[in-house]
């Protein structure tokens, strides 16, 4: 039977790149590389967890295309993503002996995507990256669009680039090995896509959420490569966030994110504090008049029908939730652009006061 | 008397900027940098040794624009040009509560150039920076470009990214504190200018070479000027190194850098590295029948003038210099692209090996 499959133009002049999704790409990322005039020397990075199920495939597929992998394996977690990790990235790099035209391949999750494309973005001043998404999040967010970076004491992401990738090959069938938690929490990137652009993909999940938690690849493949054609469209219009369509992407991520500072990102995966925050957003939208209770109503239903959670927990404070907005690395003069929510697949921008948002919380 | 002041656009479409050159211009930053529409928070970073002599100039200036800058001091030195010294500085960035429109103002020489430019490369995705190099090479060649990085263990500038500077100020008077070794060596980049693209500019150093030494502002603002308008007109055509075209800034750099390796970076400063592989080149470029023996005299009598060496030492083998070619970041496929010297003023690119460049030599 024929595979699903699709392919992705992120239109972006010099920069563009195709991003496939299918079942049983990873054997393909080699040609698909070489078929970029790549060759010889390249590094394969990933992480000890994903590594063990999927770099032989992955190695296999650029050996066989005629290139001569350097595998580099890092530990799995966020917590490694740091000025640390990176140097030993570097250092492995430099000693795997990469040149200027030798691709880094980033196989793993939103982890593995940001290090390798900061490495990537660093390293000789620019070294071509293609990614193996290997988690839903990274798959329908992380891996497109070009934002790399690490982690600071100080804060998440704050020392960053934007490198994009020549090559995104998004294979579905290593989400099956993904644990359930994650797969659901990345869903919740999937609903924002709907919530924010796209009204019919919004009911295809209300209808096939079972599915695509199994994993059904007729299913999850065209839910796949409608929200990576969504981030490729936001990201084409606006690809260094210097005009303010890009910001649209955060709708749920204002309140979400400040959800996981205060819960120093323990208790929650990012896609749980991104469904909190669009309940959330959708509320302040809500009480500014902006939609209706039923729209509010149907987006709560639907993460709850995933299994992701809508409450933002009774221990924070809003007093809480505004201080931690208003230090998000975004917010300007003390004024947030809100993306609020006008119905299913339409938002509008709103300009607004920490203190306003958390006032029509509770 | 009206001071002598030139102004240089460097265009980059969006990320044009200006480049001035004069004397007396550090108490001129903050007006500039107001007029670009920045204000509130800033950062000044700058080395002890040049913080002690200017920074209370550029501080005063920043502060009475209505600026409010924090100051961040950095050891003096190459060897603080690393990831460890990048860490403090992002640290120290983050404290002073930077946030995405806040100029960050790089005050000093090539260390502090590439250490600002790059932490504002990398930062929440990208600050704006402003450089105010104070070494006549910062002047007329790192503080122009966008050229950032830091070094690594396995090399120099390994790590790296491009980010063009909002502003650049080249005040020449900061050029009277300089130590006479470092501008002698600064002289060596305004020479290569004048031999790869501006006869009438090597003519003059030819005539001016103690004025410049004695930094006569008359002579030494035009000539500044001069050499940022060749760097700005290479970039524009080439911004990051993609068509080749700015690799003619590399005339000299080959063998140049090769020595610098080969004597870790200790026994010579990089102009005069520079001035030896400008040297060699032109030597390499008459071998190969492309300029006459009379433009190699001619370049090297300059150099001698100025107070350059001229000859490579006699303990480097033509072996090691060749093995050190090769590991150039800049090298592909063991070809490398170097520039012939066609008279002055002129240049070729020859592809070559790195034996047949070393057997021209000796």
């Amino acid at each position: 039977m024929q595979q699903p499959m699709d392919e992705v133009l992120v239109d972006l002049g010099p920069r563009s790149y195709s991003v496939l999704v299918g079942a049983g790409l990873l054997d393909a990322v080699g040609a698909r590389l070489a078929g970029l005039g790549f060759r010889g020397r390249c590094a394969l990075v990933t992480s000890e967890r994903v590594g063990a199920l999927y770099r032989e495939r992955v190695e296999q597929s650029l050996r066989t295309t005629g290139f001569k992998p350097v595998v580099v394996e890092l530990p799995d977690g966020e917590e490694h993503k740091n000025l640390a990790w990176l140097a030993v990235l570097y250092e492995k790099l430099l000693d795997a002996g990469v040149e200027r035209r030798s691709p880094v391949v980033g196989l793993g999750g939103g982890v593995i995507g940001d290090l390798v494309g900061f490495a990537g973005a660093t390293l000789l001043r620019g070294l071509p990256v293609a990614l193996v998404p290997t988690t839903l999040l990274a798959q329908v967010d992380a891996a497109i669009g070009g934002k790399t970076g690490v982690n600071h004491a100080l804060g998440k992401n704050l020392i960053g680039a934007f490198h994009q990738p020549r090559l995104v090959v998004a294979d579905v069938e290593t989400l099956r090995t993904l644990p359930e938690r994650e797969l659901v929490a990345g869903l919740a990137e999937v609903v924002k896509y709907g919530a924010i652009r796209d009204a019919a993909l919004f009911g295809l999940l209300e209808g096939r959420a079972q599915a695509l938690l199994a994993v059904d690849e007729e299913t999850i493949v065209p839910v796949v490569a409608a929200c990576v054609r969504h981030k490729a469209a936001v990201v084409a219009v606006d690809e260094r966030e210097e005009h303010g369509d890009r910001a649209v992407l955060n709708f749920g991520h204002t309140v979400g994110h400040a959800i996981e500072v205060l819960t120093d990102y323990r208790e929650f995966l990012h896609g749980e504090a991104v469904a909190m925050g669009m309940v959330a957003a959708a509320r302040v939208s809500h009480a500014l008049g902006r939609c209706d209770g039923a729209t509010v109503d149907r987006l709560a239903a639907l993460l709850k029908r995933i299994g992701l959670p809508t409450e933002i927990p009774g221990g924070l404070s809003t007093e809480a939730l505004s201080v931690a907005m208003l230090r998000d690395k975004k917010t300007a003069d003390g004024r947030i652009r809100f993306v609020c929510l006008e119905g299913i697949g339409r938002t509008a921008f709103v300009d607004i006061g920490a203190q306003e948002i958390v006032q029509h919380l509770s």
